[in-house]
């Protein structure tokens, strides 16, 4: 047996089936062994970045990790945006990158590069392989951290490593790390400074905090301290809708999120880190809570944010039921007509919003409205793509999703900018005929670029700025580009049009493309 | 005057005055100032490997650097493949990077990544500039960086840098520096080498040494002392063509580059690095060249080539002119009829070629026989777009020499796999109205991993092999992806469609894309 079969036998053995790659010839031993071993499933993507991202979009919904593939420093390169989503996500995933054969290095082969360094700011863990009897040990701790973290852990496989023969060993299974316990003296003392805080505490849910039983204990605490419940800007999956308790989004403009933190003297971290703006701003503060607010952390990413919270719910001596609440008002039931602005798109994915969907969210600046307007719709999962502010994450995301839920519709709400980078996803939707409908916002600028740029007092813009700020001339044509990979699409401008081809998208299994024609 | 301002001035008084870019929010001041300086010409790319890969393209025929802009890590990331590229081609580029305030970062806003360590391995020179008042320095030493390589030259430009102000300062015009001179006592140690070696000598010319004067100066010393004349397999840029001294590929395929060098007694390095294998494969050698032969440098990447052939060639009293040797045959005249095979499709190529083209070359197993067949055809630039291995650099390569040459015609020949990576490029050449014709070779598999596979033994694939070395299922259609983009295409299928399209595809102004589906 040599290290690829071993590597392949080690992924297997700890549970991962799933392998999203884009192979080399550095690679080929063991896509050989993948080969050999027919119940991984391996999805190829034409690019890198759609890899990754669909990795990302598997993890968070499976909280398990799948593997990757990937050739050499510059096939992880093209990977790296969509790993620094994932990282910022704290998804698991098994990064594998092969690279050239340990002996071969030294003759900086035109290939070579510095893997290691490149991997290590996108990575929570790194290792690389050292040969063939290293393979076992190291897949199996690379299992085992990205579920630690849980985060991205990236395995260098040097081609010697994989095609030398692996002397016979156990293949170990990991035991699968349960989240870390928070203490109880945390518990004690954040459940004092909610009791004192009142309802000037807030409790910020990210992570696995933001899913449907956390929230439930979440909103106990709340109801019994009268703190409020918050949640990031770009939250990683919150389950969410009809029956759920709501969380109120800590908002991107900086004027308007530190106006809207300004009440609190406590925060708690919940999975969450620290709420900061996005993007530094001249004579704008870094840190968006109020200067003397206290922040507490209840659990960090990897620790159990849900006993935490039924902890601290008991210890605050919460209901032990949800106390009844004015239900979240459904989705606006009005007619929608005419032109396609954010508002009415907002309404009609609503409207059309089906049980139990994934909505993966990139559209940038066109998200407020909708996540507004459907915390009483039908459950769903909201995923917001770019956790780490990396473009072009939202259709691989998409496409990992669907992977790790082949029951469930995946919408993806998607900006016409961010969706050019990683536009090859829709191949691989087409191939493996995931459920994903795309609805392309097609407003033709870079929209959020346009507002950053009068905030920075450029209200006429000259013919470099307009150049570089907006998409038309020409206009991207979506339906050809999906039909080019194979996905069918239908452009409309209008709401009757686009409530048409949603239902029409929903009714049918297999990926469909709606290009949105914004007014 | 800010920052920005300051930055643009520094590039424009530099000679630089393209600028590719892709930006973000932290660039805006920097977008805003580039708003300013209408002189500046910027040219969008919907995704960072084609702005990164342009530059590349820009730089090889201009031997002059553009620069780009990038946005943060992520963005930076996007465009490390076709910088890797790039780093090899020896091309100069001066490569923007904005980045967050510099008082933001220890907030670690979901953005932020650690941008040196990304940038260090694609860069042969980084610099972070440390406020408004170190851009015009930093500016100035990028220009000279990215020129006295050549190569990248990468400044981070953090976003307080850029919107506070600089003190006045003279804006200081770099000196362009000039190739490092080869010493007289390697010319004369190369030249008295090369007369003792005989026919069992090889010049391995590459870099600047692959230009028309240098190769005649090559040709000289070849006749003289009965040495070969060899080229790199990945040349960055080729003067070849009728008239012109034709180079001998060194060839990729491991067995058969050691066949071809087992010969050579000594082999001179003209601005080339030591020939070795593009992967390692168990029990076959790293160096191509056999036990023993004496590997010399004549020159270096950044030394002047074509003075050292010249002295060599007086040292030596090679003769004065150019002897009269045999032409290149010119491209076969015969009707090409039927299928469209690699071969055919070479011979239809050659035959349509213009005077003066500039052949971007990414057909990866298609190359051979059109290299062949093409050392008599019009003269014309062959350039290898992935230099350093990285796939998806043609495109963006053609459409950056489209800028720097806009009276030339630039053929594309594009394997449909690596078309993929970075099909954003299309856009960039609709917009801008260049005369890039594509032509994808449509082969549908990843034909090289194929070849690889079977060199791995495996004979039969499986179905993970099949679905990760095949592009069928569903075929990509290149005329609708092209149309998606605003770019006129053709699908053609046999001879007689293929010279009818590219006669089509050469008269016209514009891009222009034709899928040849290949037996």
């Amino acid at each position: 047996m040599n290290g690829a079969d071993r590597l392949c036998e080690t992924l297997l053995a700890n549970g991962i089936g799933v392998c999203f790659a884009n192979p080399g010839t550095s690679e080929m031993h063991f896509v050989a062994a993948l080969d050999r071993n027919p119940e991984m499933r391996c999805i190829l993507g034409l690019f890198e970045g759609v890899v990754t991202g669909a990795a990302d979009g598997y993890g968070r919904m499976k909280d398990q990790p799948a593997a990757t593939l990937l050739h050499t420093g510059p096939g992880l390169a093209n990977g790296l945006a969509n790993l620094h989503n994932a990282r910022r996500a704290h998804s698991p995933i098994v990064n594998i990158v092969g690279d050239h054969a340990s002996y071969h290095l030294p003759y900086d082969a035109p290939l070579t590069s510095d893997i290691d360094a490149l991997a290590a700011p996108m990575s929570n863990w790194v290792h690389r392989v050292s040969g063939p009897d290293d393979v076992g040990a190291a897949a199996e701790a690379a299992c085992r951290a990205a579920r630690a973290m849980p985060g991205i852990a990236t395995l260098i496989l040097p081609g010697n490593a994989a095609w030398g023969e692996a002397k016979p060993a156990e293949v170990s299974r990991a035991v699968r790390p349960a989240p870390v316990p928070v203490t109880e003296s945390t518990i004690r003392d954040v459940a004092a400074a909610l009791r004192a805080a009142g309802s000037h505490a807030g409790l910020i849910l990210a992570g696995t905090a933001a899913r449907a039983a956390p929230l439930d204990a979440a909103a106990r605490i709340a109801a019994a301290t009268g703190a409020r419940m918050l949640g990031e800007m770009f939250v990683a999956r919150a389950e969410r809708g009809r029956g759920r308790p709501p969380l109120e989004r800590i908002v991107y403009p900086v004027d308007q999120a530190v106006e809207q933190l300004r009440d609190f003297d406590l925060l708690v971290l919940v999975g969450a880190t620290p709420p900061v703006a996005f993007f530094a701003y001249p004579g704008k503060p870094s840190a968006l809570a109020r200067d003397g607010a206290r922040l507490m952390t209840l659990s960090l990413p990897g620790e159990d944010a849900g006993a935490a919270l039924e902890a601290l719910a008991a210890d605050i001596g919460a209901p032990h039921r949800l106390p009844r609440r004015p239900e979240a008002p459904p989705p606006p039931d009005g007619h929608i007509d005419g032109a396609l602005t954010d508002e009415a798109l907002a309404v009609l994915i609503a409207q059309g919003l089906p049980e139990n969907a994934v909505v993966v969210d990139e559209c940038i600046t066109s998200v407020r409205s909708f996540y507004g307007m459907t915390a009483g719709a039908p459950p769903h999962d909201f995923v917001m793509a770019c956790t780490g502010g990396a473009i072009g994450a939202g259709p691989p995301v998409a496409t990992g999703a669907a992977v790790a839920c082949p029951d469930r519709k995946v919408l993806n709400l998607q900006a016409d900018g961010s969706a050019m980078y990683t536009l090859q996803a829709l191949w691989t939707q087409a191939r493996e005929k995931l459920d994903v409908v795309t609805v392309i916002f097609a407003n033709r600028v870079y929209a959020v670029l346009q507002t950053e740029m009068r905030a920075v007092g450029v209200n006429r813009f000259g013919r470099n700025a307009e150049r570089m700020l907006s998409l038309g001339d020409p206009a991207l044509d979506w339906v050809a580009l999906a039909a080019g990979m194979g996905v069918e699409g239908k452009r409309v401008d209008d709401a009757k049009g686009f409530r048409s081809a949603l239902d029409h998208a929903l009714s049918r299994p297999g990926p469909f493309l709606i290009e949105a024609v914004m007014s």
